[in-house]
């Protein structure tokens, strides 16, 4: 792993990928084939591209039961105990509905109100992912919505990995279907014979989702687009370099494209953590794509000061931050940018990736500028209250008639001066 | 204006302007030279788009000064006091920072952190909204952002109206320049000389700046794209036929495709709120665009029950809710689905948008289903907060382990055990 010592962050700016024109025609054609025909388009649409001939869409009660047979008991509670952190922590995020009074009578508040439905999507593929099933329905479930229902591609057999029915089951989903893909999204959006459609999706997915995901946005809501990941950590000359460099490389394995990024300002650090890296390295089953990532997108940086250090940190807005300072605590003012914050030499990047509670589901490559975790409030919206008293109107009233005039909104002047009207007939 | 007893709301379904390709490339066109050329490009653009030769981009401060002089005193006094209003109401939405402690030394928490910097777009053209600017940059100012800038479109004589300078000033805008279209939003993405780029634009303008916005976000990031805007009146016998006329004809005053709709239990309402439609109809200054949105989009539903009449009206999800019965806040419990809920006979939709307090920048075209007015929440952003203690890690670092092995991710079981390791060493 190298070290810089003249910081330039631009070789962390990864594109996102890219949409082809034939992509995204596919895509259309999917999503007006599911619009149109319904069931029937799933049906044939997860034959072409899972390769498999469902009789069912949905999961069954068997099903769930089997994938409890099927996972070892010890991995249940660790799920169950991950899944009650996680609810722990976002019941933390839940807002109240508001309001305050004027003297002269008038009331203003705002009302907080669960979304009707969501619905979550998990990938499937090479790995499955229960974590991101806990992380995607936990904070819907908490925020009052009542539907939430999850969509993922089946294998070749038809099934679903029992990692994700069980995490499903825990986290309280309504109803699981067996459906993946630009597809799934269409049956989502725009709702099918046994799909009821949703207000929101969420949830990561490959090129073809996240197009999918774009078209339909406006008919629904859907949460961000994520790019490739990132780690950075902030280390002066007391923390561990071993500790670093695994963190290091527990995102380094992701993806060819992540990006694991040290910050410090002690020399022998960071060659510490450079041979730690390497070393490291060479045992890892995903090594060859950690490998890649740490030779394209890893770099260390040393820095005069931490207040250097936190200025680049705040410049590269990552997506998983740690700070392994003596006092991490007395940083966390200074920073501003970060997706997650992991403060001290106990807080490893996985330790929020599956169980502390807090949400996995960051803004990455840069978005934590102006995005944020998934959390509560993204299954929720609000409604603004007014009530004007009849003092307050007959007090303001040609006031606000004096506003709109101003703007050249006649109609909306006499709708006000309706009141004082007919106040002054009685 | 016609009653309906057979409900069906599909005519209320406007679609949001279509782009052409050849829109999107002169969009993506106009981008590209601002990113390329700079303040050289928009000075270009704005003579070729708004037919001025600009000295200065920014608006000075004599400018300032002489937009105060020009405006009616009492005017600018309105403008001052509907900002503070706008003020108190959005100081109540901001949000603290928290955290939670568990007893095994574990800290969890969320920071909340405002955006550095935001751009406001505010449209030129036919009318000035000095409205809009106080909507636009009140919750951005509350919620803390650093750097407020506005964009709004010359006229020909290089001027902004004196209203847009007046509020923008008095609401805190850091600088103001006179540039508009996608080259404007372009500005604001990428940054020219003059102007610093901005983590998020917010604010309407026509469909050169809709399709402008869409492009850079991801970016920086935007707000929704605002479609064709309605009210929904909910009444029973006991409301004032000549209020609901009023109110409804405000919002079919804005656009020949703006919706107005009375929901009501009572037939003989009905018929009295159509004369009067047809009535205040005949003196109104924009009488041809309110005659042609009450003609296509206008309707009258009669329903059974209150009951019913909140189903139909959640079904809508309107941008404006006005609810004129005798006991209007008992209903508010039963209300999923609106933009901004105006309780009572005194709250006529106008008191919202420019006096009580509330933005009136709300979500249209049914997209209350899933989205909240604009507010303070949009201009910040939440970074989570984990520390772990060390006694939390060596409790739960073989779940966390066990977790990540099961989703294939040994190096992630390996980052947490390296913390048991070192412990067993020492």
């Amino acid at each position: 792993m190298k070290i810089e010592r003249a910081v330039d962050i631009k070789t962390l700016k990864r594109s996102i990928d890219q949409d082809s024109e034939a992509q995204l025609l596919s895509v259309q054609d999917i999503l007006n084939q599911v619009k149109e025909q319904g069931d029937a388009a799933l049906f044939e649409l997860t034959g072409k591209f899972d390769g498999v001939m469902l009789e069912e869409l949905r999961v069954s009660p068997e099903e769930i039961q089997q994938a409890y047979q099927e996972m070892d008991d010890e991995l249940v509670e660790i799920i169950k105990e991950a899944a009650k952190n996680i609810e722990e922590y976002h019941v933390q995020q839940k807002k109240q509905s508001w309001f305050f009074t004027r003297p002269d009578g008038t009331m203003l508040g705002q009302k907080i109100i669960p979304l009707d439905s969501v619905g979550v999507y998990v990938p499937g593929g090479t790995a499955a992912y229960p974590s991101s099933v806990l992380m995607g329905v936990t904070p819907a479930k908490v925020a009052g919505v009542e539907r939430i229902v999850l969509v993922s591609p089946p294998d070749k057999n038809g099934k679903l990995p029992a990692g994700v029915l069980v995490a499903a089951n825990e986290s309280g989903v309504a109803a699981i279907f067996k459906i993946g893909g630009a597809q799934a999204i269409g049956a989502l959006a725009y709702g099918t014979e046994t799909i009821k459609s949703v207000d929101k999706i969420v949830g990561p997915g490959n090129l073809y989702v996240a197009l999918a995901k774009r078209e339909v946005f406006g008919t629904v809501d859907i949460d961000m687009i994520a790019g490739p990941s990132e780690i950075a950590v902030l280390a002066d000359g007391t923390a561990n370099p071993a500790y670093i460099a695994a963190d290091l490389l527990s995102q380094a394995e992701h993806d060819p494209r992540s990006a694991s990024v040290l910050v410090t300002t002690s020399e022998a650090l960071a060659e510490q953590v450079a041979k730690e890296v390497d070393k490291q390295l060479q045992t890892l089953p995903r090594r060859e794509i950690a490998e890649r990532a740490i030779r394209d997108y890893g770099a260390i940086y040393l820095v005069e000061s931490l207040k250097d250090g936190i200025d680049l940190i705040n410049e590269i807005a990552p997506e998983h931050l740690e700070v392994m300072t003596q006092n991490p605590t007395e940083l966390l003012g200074q920073i501003k940018h970060a997706g997650a914050i992991f403060l001290g030499p106990n807080s490893s990047e996985p330790v929020g990736d599956y169980f502390a509670g807090s949400n996995h589901v960051l803004p990455t490559s840069g978005t934590a500028r102006f995005s944020s975790p998934l959390n509560v409030d993204d299954f929720t919206k609000k409604s603004s209250v007014i009530m004007y008293s009849e003092r307050a109107i007959q007090d303001n009233a040609k006031k606000i008639a004096a506003f709109a005039r101003l703007e050249g909104l006649e109609a909306h002047a006499r709708a006000v001066e309706k009141r004082l009207e007919e106040k002054e007939d009685e």
